[in-house]
């Protein structure tokens, strides 16, 4: 991924951007937030990976998310969908699900919001989830196949499925650390690195499912790794850049454990 | 509080969205931002407290504030209005001063908005007060009455007073560092904490008051904390974090001290 | 500048505001984040300084751009123009080509930006720059030239130009650390930072020149500090705003080098 530093342009929440913005850097990706009607579909045709997050969109970042989904799409950009709080809040829930059917490479989100996306479930409160991620793995089978993508629930434990082409995959990746979820943007910025590892993986020749999984073991085990120095949410943001920028791949594979857990 | 993990939804300026719901999940409450008028009402209705923030407002934030506001009323949700350098500017003059009127459980402003606010001068320039806390007690007073809610000024020492029913309480806090001033969005967040501590006070059947001094107490002494070792304002900002999350319900009240100034 | 706490008046990206504004804060100034075009324009009437920066405007905020450039050229506030990815991307290269005719008193880019402002090249993308600085050497002084106020482009030497009544001035700064790239809003930060310089300067009757020259040196300077304690971006970002805050002039001058390099 520091080799080939891809280009990711984000189209995510207000609260999120510098920290997305942030992370990327650190993760060795370069950020560009690209959110105008009149730019996103351009940006979207050079960029290596795109992020759609719809946590508290605007009226005209909404038009600039249709133009850049439909300049990657043309484009053959991977796009990454975060359905942020999908499921409680109508105006979102409809733009998700009208964009399953335009080709996500991957989508992310916690349990309550894959539960949601899916037709499953009615959703948790925002960001949070009120469901574990081993419900929502039928549901997360259940959108692979229908998007044709990767599908990766966040929680304690994440979960990465593929379920396309008569292949199913489903892996389990352990990391991480409970101060992730006292940092804001935490994994809005995982969607973001998520979008850098399938621009990567693309163009080294590399499937998009491994990339997911990578994504989500850099993200982490840089949890994991600033969980031992931190005590607070303040230090532990500070720690996690860090170490989301010092970690090598061997350092990360030896920090996370991978299960493979295909039916 | 931190039991309660009440819902926060804030409706804040861009600037500090990001530091705001760190200070809210640090605090121990769970942070939303969500502005779209089209999604604003549905959420203000199932939020423990909204927080209106007229810092740097967009025409269509302010649409989303109006539908927030009328929501928190019907359904009895507390709302904290923070007149961010209202007097300097005639846009959010006309918002906080029409607002008034609908009923917000509490204002919390420096001394030169609540002067502005209560119609007694020109205000100061943007975020800085160019007011002593103890001027604007007459104006606090004025306010509170009108608006049957709390009005807290913040400043050096603050203060919290309630002036309705027929029963006038004022209460100042000490605490704080000089830093808070060096580091943005300190006092917008306190305006969320604010209304976090409200949620969960009416949870609990506690009084309105006591809520808002135990959030000036409660960010105040996570102040105090981390400016015992921090001497710049970056890591003054992440020890303040630390703090906050850190800080037992005892260690405030022994940082904090409150002084009953009620007439 | 410590001592006339300018205050600067900022429409910029979404990305970059909260850390601009603690930039600020830990340099000395005041900042505030004014966007709508109901206020702008009375906000840059009574600013020391004006930033217009061009990375992800909304339509909104591009007209309150319009409206606070207007005032401070009426009212003789200094303004600044960051063009964030002008040349790749058409909407805010047609703004900032535009603007170049309403006299900024400063221009702060990297060097493909300047290369693409001057009209001699095509950019490169987003915030990075493709060029080296010195390349942008000609190109700068063909902007100073045209607009009649200081050039600066920045990178790992930065290089401050003035060409105006028929002086020619070109001053050199070596100073920052290469972690400076890998920390959103840096760039950003230091437009901000060199308006507030701006304003300090004009009000103290010192030189445009010297002020843009000094703005760079602050900023450089605390990232050389910042580098010698922190290997990661994320206690880089904590350092450097506490140098930025703590640095004496004889500090800054001492770490940094200028060379004197007019034609």
């Amino acid at each position: 991924m520091r080799g080939a530093e891809p280009l990711v342009h984000c189209l995510t929440n207000s609260v999120v951007r510098q920290i997305t913005a942030d992370v990327l850097l650190a993760a060795g990706a370069a950020p560009a937030m690209v959110d105008h009607p009149d730019e996103a579909g351009d940006f979207a045709a050079v960029a290596s990976g795109v992020l759609i997050n719809v946590g508290n969109p605007t009226t005209e970042q909404i038009e600039g998310m249709h133009a850049a989904i439909a300049s990657a799409r043309d484009h053959g950009t991977p796009w990454v969908l975060d359905p942020v709080a999908v499921g409680g809040l109508a105006l979102r829930t409809g733009l998700a699900t009208g964009w399953l059917d335009h080709g996500p490479a991957a989508i992310r989100a916690n349990a309550s919001e894959i539960v949601a996306l899916a037709g499953a479930g009615a959703g948790g409160r925002g960001v949070d989830s009120t469901h574990d991620v081993a419900v929502a793995l039928a549901p997360a089978l259940s959108l692979a196949e229908r998007t044709g993508g990767i599908v990766a629930v966040t929680g304690p434990q994440d979960i990465v499925v593929t379920n396309s082409g008569g292949s199913t995959i489903a892996t389990w990746v352990t990391s991480g650390h409970p101060l992730l979820q006292k940092v804001i943007g935490t994994g809005c910025a995982l969607g973001a690195v998520t979008a850098a590892y399938l621009g990567a993986a693309r163009t080294a020749g590399l499937p998009d499912h491994d990339a997911v999984v990578a994504a989500h073991a850099h993200v982490g085990a840089a949890g994991t790794a600033a969980g031992r120095v931190a005590a607070g949410p303040g230090l532990f943001a500070v720690a996690w850049l860090d170490a989301l920028y010092t970690l090598t791949p061997e350092e990360i594979a030896d920090t996370v454990t991978l299960l493979d857990a295909s039916p």
